[in-house]
């Protein structure tokens, strides 16, 4: 939070990693890493925040003292997904910054201040997944993460290091944490900050309040005292401190497979109006304000052994598949606006989904298989976190089986064909339920299955599902179970569809945003749904207030010189 | 939401109950509502809402079929609040529409079009606040709402439904609920409409979608199979039908008492830069843009009797003191927009403030005794809930104890002065805790005691400051247990108090709404912190766009004849 004013707009195209012409590129890899360096060295790794301050993702802004961007994220994502598949033996990851004196001085101001609003909401919510992946791979991973705060750790940085396991803090007499955006830029830690001080590391709320109203931040024993670092060290001796406690806790963690997996790059046919990947399809049709998602089933029976599957590796129809979605769905977030509705299909053979969710389960135990479906729960969770209508089709041809399946229920709603279409000799659709559906282990943000989050108020309902398990249901049954919106025959069908997907067209899209917001999330609240709704709701208010970002409001007039001028009634 | 186009702005003073010159005034009492008539028959209430189109709040709108303005929930909250006082002896409140075939048509949809943003905001807190109060009153004082919808229950009118224990549903073809505001105003239900029909009513969240995005709404046996409403009826047996049901639930709740209170008005003297009432002042210094709040304790010792309690009646210092803070809070809210902070400060006898607390808890199984502390704690929620920064200064000769240390507590931040001043032969301040602070009686919105709240990440704290109750703590004692945040001496106290309220003032006022927003409700979510903040934080952001309130938004264009021209964009 401390870079000095920009320079004018570099030339994009060679500088900037991660676009292809106006679009942005979510794939990466570490050789083409502009911002991080990864090393790893048994099972302690090291990723390295050095931020090329001349490699804006957008340009008109430089990323100095260890200022990031969407663009310095991606890397952060994809290295940390990267140590879970290509790293499992790594048990415990030293998160520090490659620059003298700072750690990272958080989301680049002049980014901000220059992005759109739906930037500025769409890079908040890439960032705020990221910090979850960071937590999941602790919990669910077994890799810790370990930060070493050597200078300033301010606003984004000190929640990039929230969300990490153990805060190390230099003690020099200036190194500090700080969450400075209220007093320096009128808008809030957009990255779960506020969220993570109250719940996570449980500081105290008057505390709390001092601290995120202090610009300059806390620092020393203070920051130990208030709990917002874990333990602080003079510099002279902090190498020696950190190697100490990340071999204690990595001796904590065992049974840590030996090897991982290579992630090859996600290949993608980019055209007009669709993106082609092997078992994904993305088809525009962007003056209708939709885009097709259609899923492909896998093209052979499951491998006979687990050796097979880690042979298979990325290419292990599960974890391609993943991996295929996971791109098409943030790049419609970001490159893809106006897109009102996101209609997913599906092709395949049911019986084959299936046969692979079954091997998955068999070797649930296995790391790669846990990896797998640890990566599926958080694509799902990034499509119920995705702010445009959803809506299922299942259809003759379909495959939504086991974990297809959950697209159905993290739907906005779903249709589903009654016999089939005339002229296509196709058999009827069917739907299929497994115990991935119940057992939790695709857990929504509020740390329920689909299922059960659905029939919150009908248990009963969850019970008469789980006994068709296995059962291919048709359209009028899987209607009568609860478990589609509407069924509906071919007489029907295209002028119900059409005029869904028209409606949802004509619709205020910051009214659905809000209302889908809501009726998605039922029953308890998480830390990560607090992030995703009490303050993200908050931030996205603010960042649309003319305090924050009007002609005279603080984020615009960062380093003019001039100060901002308030509308002081408080709403 | 059908009311015609507003005629121009009626002349206000005489046809505007509730206003005082430009002033909102919150106080008000049978005799005096122009738009509800409460009918009490023994066990059983009615409550009818018949809205004098001719009496809006603010002007420029008529209240056409049954919808609301702030001005009709301001007799709603004082009839709700009556019949826990004054009638206790009622088991069930039969709300029903004054108007033939229309129960309700939800908050005009002219006064939200033409009210300001802050107004906006306001008036959906209170009746968020009041919409909650019926649920408070159904599970603590046995006053169940049984809601007859005679017609047309669109927007606001069925969240209204929604607040009480059963929704009775004419089936003649035409009578329905909806939420339309999505579909018609581009904005959300704004009075907890859509939480509770996932979270209380637990409609599945895909017909809750279809129902949102319906603008004619649900009707007949749907209603009922989607849990919208709990029965329906032919007109013709409707009102044997309420009778019956009103009777059957009234039966079941006994034990009560059999004569109330009478709330006598609260009295308030109002001059430029204060307020003044029996055990309240509220002194305001615009300039420094704050409000503070002394809170004075009891005259006299506490009664030795219920009887003579229930005979002291509104006089009672505790209900008193409740409904003076009460008005106090509401008062700043909506009419001093401008005051950044709220400063709490007390002045009276700890000993006798904490006889009083004795005595409700010696009496706590007491109907009166129990009502009062239910007050105390919506009073003190409404503290909670209040966007503006909250201090509370712990001075010589204050009387934070038992129910108002929970002052500090609710507080973003406090200070307590070691000694004393100098010239001030008053003895040092002392703090006082006692079990109201533990046991949960005065529980924030998020289930938790504030202390509970507070010392969320060092459990041993909590134990430690139980285990002072009773003992007068002094600044350092106060300050070492976690229970202020700064002890200071009367060196650095008016500096430091100084520099604090002035910071405060220069801050963003929507950041500083956020930030607080987040920090105060640390730990579990319910369904109330769930409307305050995910529903609220939302509606506010869509309150605050284009889409909505531009000069092409959809609010804005409402009724015009003109379609809204919507920012496509999905953020």
């Amino acid at each position: 939070m401390g870079e000095a004013a920009p320079k004018a707009a570099q030339a994009q195209d060679s500088a900037a990693p991660h676009r292809i012409g106006a679009a942005i590129d979510f794939r990466t890899e570490p050789s083409r890493y502009r911002h991080w360096k990864l090393g790893v060295d048994k099972e302690i790794a090291t990723l390295t925040m050095d931020v090329d301050e001349k490699a804006p993702l957008l340009g008109g802004y430089e990323l100095k003292l260890n200022s990031y961007d969407l663009g310095v994220d991606i890397e952060l994502a994809d290295a940390i997904e990267r140590l879970r598949f290509e790293h499992p033996e790594v048990a415990v990851i030293i998160l520090k910054s490659g620059k003298d004196r700072v750690f990272c001085a958080g989301a680049n101001i002049r980014m901000l201040a220059g992005a759109t609003h739906a930037h500025k909401v769409n890079f908040c919510k890439f960032t705020n997944e990221t910090r979850n992946s960071i937590e999941d791979a602790s919990a669910n991973s077994g890799q810790k993460y370990v930060c070493v705060v050597n200078g300033t750790a301010a606003g984004g940085g000190y929640e990039l290091a929230l969300a990490c396991d153990h805060i190390m803090l230099v003690d020099d007499g200036s190194a500090a944490v700080s969450l400075p955006e209220l007093p320096l830029l009128a808008v809030l830690p957009g990255t779960g900050g506020l969220t993570r001080v109250t719940d996570k590391r449980k500081v105290r709320r008057d505390y709390a309040d001092v601290f995120c109203t202090t610009e300059e931040g806390v620092k020393g024993k203070r920051a130990v005292d208030w709990r917002l670092v874990d333990e602080m060290m003079p510099r002279s001796k902090l190498d020696e401190a950190v190697e100490k406690r990340a071999k204690e806790i990595a001796a904590r963690q065992n049974g840590k497979p030996e090897q991982g997996i290579a992630l090859t790059p996600v290949e993608r046919k980019r055209s007009a109006n669709s993106n082609e990947y092997k078992f994904v399809s993305v088809a525009f049709e962007r003056d209708n304000r939709l885009a097709t998602i259609t899923l492909r089933g896998p093209e052979s029976a499951p491998p006979s052994s687990v050796q097979e599957m880690v042979q298979q590796g990325a290419a292990f129809w599960p974890l391609q598949l993943a991996r295929e979605l996971d791109d098409a769905i943030l790049d419609i977030r970001l490159n893809e606006l106006e897109v009102a509705t996101i209609v997913f299909k599906s092709d395949g053979d049911t019986q084959r989904v299936l046969a692979y969710d079954a091997f998955l389960d068999v070797n649930a135990t296995h790391w790669l298989a846990r990896e797998i479906r640890l990566k599926w729960r958080r694509v799902l969770k990034r499509v119920d976190m995705t702010s445009r209508s959803l809506v299922t089709l299942i259809e003759p041809g379909s495959c939504f089986a086991g974990t297809l399946a959950e697209l159905i229920f993290a739907a906005d709603r779903s249709y589903m064909l009654i016999g089939t279409m005339q002229g296509d000799n196709r058999a009827p659709a069917s739907l299929v339920l497994n115990d991935a559906s119940f057992s939790g282990v695709y857990a929504m943000s509020n740390g329920l299955s689909r299922l059960a989050t659905r029939f919150l108020g009908e248990p009963r309902s969850l019970e008469t599902a789980k006994a068709v398990i296995g059962r291919p249901l048709d359209a009028e049954q899987a209607h009568e179970l609860g478990l589609v919106t509407f069924a509906l025959d071919d007489i029907d069908w295209d002028d119900e569809v059409r005029l869904f997907l028209e409606e949802r067209a004509s619709f205020s899209p910051d009214g659905l945003t809000g209302m889908e917001a809501n009726l998605r999330f039922a029953g308890p609240e998480t830390m990560e749904t607090k992030i995703f709704a009490r303050l993200t709701a908050w931030q996205n208010w603010i960042f649309q207030r003319p305090n924050a970002v009007g002609p005279e409001g603080a984020l615009t007039r960062y380093g003019s010189g001039q100060k901002p001028n308030f509308d002081l009634k408080r709403v």
